[in-house]
């Protein structure tokens, strides 16, 4: 028994530790009747807590293929080809389903995160003491609740949210009417229905180089193409080309962008409008930073300028005010906001009744804005903090540009180091951190480095850590570089 | 212009006017620079309400199509071209997409339902004063929340729900740990994470012949054959022969099931448990109707016996606490489960942390178990008294079993009468009904009654209608009857 657990794969120890002993049983390696050596004996030999062996065992023997007898100890059963033979195949199912599994460094990384003990330089949430958790607490018992609520919804959501929406969009510059919202749980629902409820498959999505929908599936497991370009730089005719044969949209964050951080200029999103007016393109705008520009100004979106029903809109309460709410909209021409109600009511009959009415609460009783003014001068606090850890600690193999907003810095190596093994190796010493290769395939260029979450100490910690393991690969002669 | 919008269409009045005028600028008919008539003349020619014709004018405006002068009326644009020739084909992009639009008799059931003046005979949902709307409201007054609850959830869901679900599950012989269950956003989410995060395109999805599954679009959307069989009694060679080639799995309701509100004997679900094992498929077991059981009984569901791993139970809170919570749960195989999680992660990012810990509270504190026999005892009376109506009006063309829990009354007319016409005409006299034919497609015998919603007068008033029409329907000669 020489084989171990792996501690950094997708399945959970335990899980390992079970398959393993199946597989040993099916292979018939583990024949019906072998006495099992001693859990104390098994954690020892597979280098994991007697707890998670304990788990395992248990799990075993709950699938029928072994059993304890009291004083002699746990066997193989004597038959467990019946467990064995009837059992789906769960595992094929899984393989062979529809649905893109997470990226494997995403796996990991959510994995990890559940552990309390690592510094998280990566996460795109706020940090516990940065949420309102005790004035949300209080504002509960001021929540009222319509004698609808707690039936189904209404298939665009709750009017009275829908309303409030309204008066909040027109400090973004947009003039809409509740026929024209879809409340959504979170933006991320709201790509997903766009990909099940407006696109054919094969559709091409053009996107950013680097690009928050390259960390997520929903249209590339609905079968389209992801396609990175430089959308600020026109490239009509070679868009225009492809777009003969087949469907596009265009998914973009002109403000304080995912993983950038950057916001484009005026002039920018004017010559981006325009080329997709002329090709017809949809444009997906992603605003969910929005309300976290530093100054407290705001950038006008794209959709301020809409004319022409070109631009479907989404925004979300997580960044600025509560990820765990699960609240967001879509801002569209009527028609599609009908057609993805009615999908969004197919697929899970609306958001949350409460979550709903707890954030029509904040937004019309000023809470939700008072609460983001503390917020926005927190993160810039963090982030002034985080550049200066920089300059002390990777000014001389790194450079980025100073965060006008939002959670996130994009900070650039000289050279390809953010591979694969410098993610896996920070992970060993405790450091999580989202790599660029997450966002743009093959860039090793990149860290997005999340000043929202990690506390102070954490960021001097991970940053220094961070320093000294990008060093030592600079050194290694082992280092991958480009010819 | 002797054009009217269609009071029974899926589109909403006004957005038919819309399109209606779009059509006719962009064919020609009304040319640039066209006077429109008053308002409150469309008015009347479109038989609509002054406010309807508003809306759809405004719209029209916003879509650059035609512009108010003042003292002078409203005109169509003098270059309506460029804003009907940019904008994106938004109808194309609908019709070509992957989710199937909800069937056209359940678009109409939704739109309905908006109006307060209908009387529902068919709504799967409690009746407001059913709701514990005032108890659930004070009791916000008592949730206190984690640190952390504000922030993205854990991929399965908050580990307090999941141990109070392994408490409250064991009442009904289930006996789970927290690492083998997921919270969703309902019962529905839960068949779409398996539709998408478990099966291939065109696996055989086996179910009842009349059944809740026909009615939604999660598996076929996803590419699946959905295959309506008598599942109590065993048909092994031929489902057999069909999976030696396809994937397959079986969607159950052994517990109150919907539409007819039957329970399988100990025998049928035995029976039909050992094929499934012998097939190697796995069951869907949807149990969301099981704490109501009139006798306060509890049924033990397929998962209870379920030594194998072959059963994916689903419950949720929608039919006993409250619907627009939107929380359910899935307990399955461990890797299984993982598996989903990663899917809803990707989806959704996890359900609502409110609505998790309103109902941790609930089935912690006792409220739950409180407010379900209250609401047993409730529905009960209700169908009793529903089915004195029915003896009273319906005796001589209908016939039904009395329900022993739930919501519904499977009610089968003598003749084929349920035909769309009838389901029309009802809605004219301000009643709507669920037809069998959402269920089990050429059905025209069955009426899915729901004693869940209407009041006492209005299931007395809906019923008589009811009635009346159905034998205005067995007089009239151009009723179709098979032969
Ligand atoms: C750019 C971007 N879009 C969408 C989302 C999803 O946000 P929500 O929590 O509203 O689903 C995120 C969160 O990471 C994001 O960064
Ligand atoms: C049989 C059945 N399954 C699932 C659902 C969906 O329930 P939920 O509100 O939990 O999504 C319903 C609701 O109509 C139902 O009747």
């Amino acid at each position: 028994m020489h084989w171990q657990p792996k501690r950094q794969a997708a399945l959970s120890l335990h899980t390992q530790i079970v398959t393993w002993f199946t597989d040993n049983i099916r292979s018939g390696d583990f024949p019906p009747g072998m006495k099992c050596p001693p859990q104390r004996v098994l954690a020892v030999q597979f280098g994991v807590n007697r707890s998670t062996v304990h788990t395992a065992m248990e799990e075993l023997q709950a699938n029928g293929l072994i059993e304890s007898i009291v004083g002699k100890g746990t066997f193989i059963c004597a038959d467990p080809w019946q467990a064995l033979l009837s059992q789906p195949k769960w595992q094929r199912y899984i393989d062979t389903s529809i649905h893109k599994p997470n990226m494997d460094t995403i796996q990991l990384i959510n994995d990890y995160e559940q552990r309390s003990d690592m510094i998280r330089l990566g996460t795109g949430e706020l940090a516990t003491t940065l949420l309102p958790t005790a004035s949300l607490e209080q504002s509960l018992a001021h929540i009222t609740l319509s004698p609808r609520a707690l039936g189904y919804s209404e298939p665009q959501g709750s009017i009275a949210l829908r309303e409030a929406l309204c008066v909040h969009l027109q400090k973004r510059g947009i003039h809409t009417t509740p026929r024209n919202i879809l409340i959504v749980s979170g933006a991320l629902q709201a790509l997903q229905l766009i990909a099940l409820g407006l696109l054919e498959r094969g559709s091409l999505v053009f996107h950013e180089e680097a690009s928050y929908l390259q960390s997520i599936h929903p249209f590339q497991s609905a079968g389209m193409q992801l396609l990175g370009r430089r959308l600020t730089q026109i490239d009509k005719p070679s868009m225009q080309a492809m777009l003969q044969t087949r469907q596009g949209v265009c998914y973009v964050m002109p403000t304080l962008h995912n993983p950038t951080g950057y916001s484009w200029s005026e002039a920018e999103k004017q010559t981006f409008y325009t080329m997709c007016q002329q090709l017809s393109l949809p444009i997906i705008e992603d605003d969910v930073y929005e309300a976290l520009q530093f100054d407290g100004t705001s950038i006008r979106p794209l959709k301020a300028n809409d004319r022409s029903g070109h631009v479907l809109y989404i925004g979300s309460i997580s960044k600025a005010l509560s990820a765990g709410l699960r609240i967001g909209w879509i801002v569209a021409p009527e028609a599609v906001i009908q057609r993805l109600a009615d999908v969004k009511m197919q697929t899970d009959y609306g958001s949350s009744a409460l979550s709903q009415a707890v954030v029509t609460h904040w937004l019309t009783s000023g809470l939700y804005d008072a609460s983001v003014d503390t917020l926005r001068q927190q993160l810039q606090q963090r982030a002034r903090y985080t550049e200066t850890l920089l300059h002390m600690y990777l000014r001389d193999v790194a450079s980025w540009q100073s965060p006008t907003g939002g959670y996130y810095i994009w900070l650039r190596f000289h050279e390809p180091v953010i591979q694969k093994s410098l993610f896996l190796q920070l992970i060993q010493r405790g450091v999580l951190i989202n790599p660029g290769y997450m966002y743009q395939p093959n860039d090793f260029h990149h860290i997005r480095l999340s000043f929202s979450y990690a506390s102070e100490a954490e960021l001097k910690t991970g940053i220094q850590l961070l320093s000294q393991l990008v060093n030592e690969a600079l050194l290694s002669p082992k280092k991958k570089r480009p010819d």
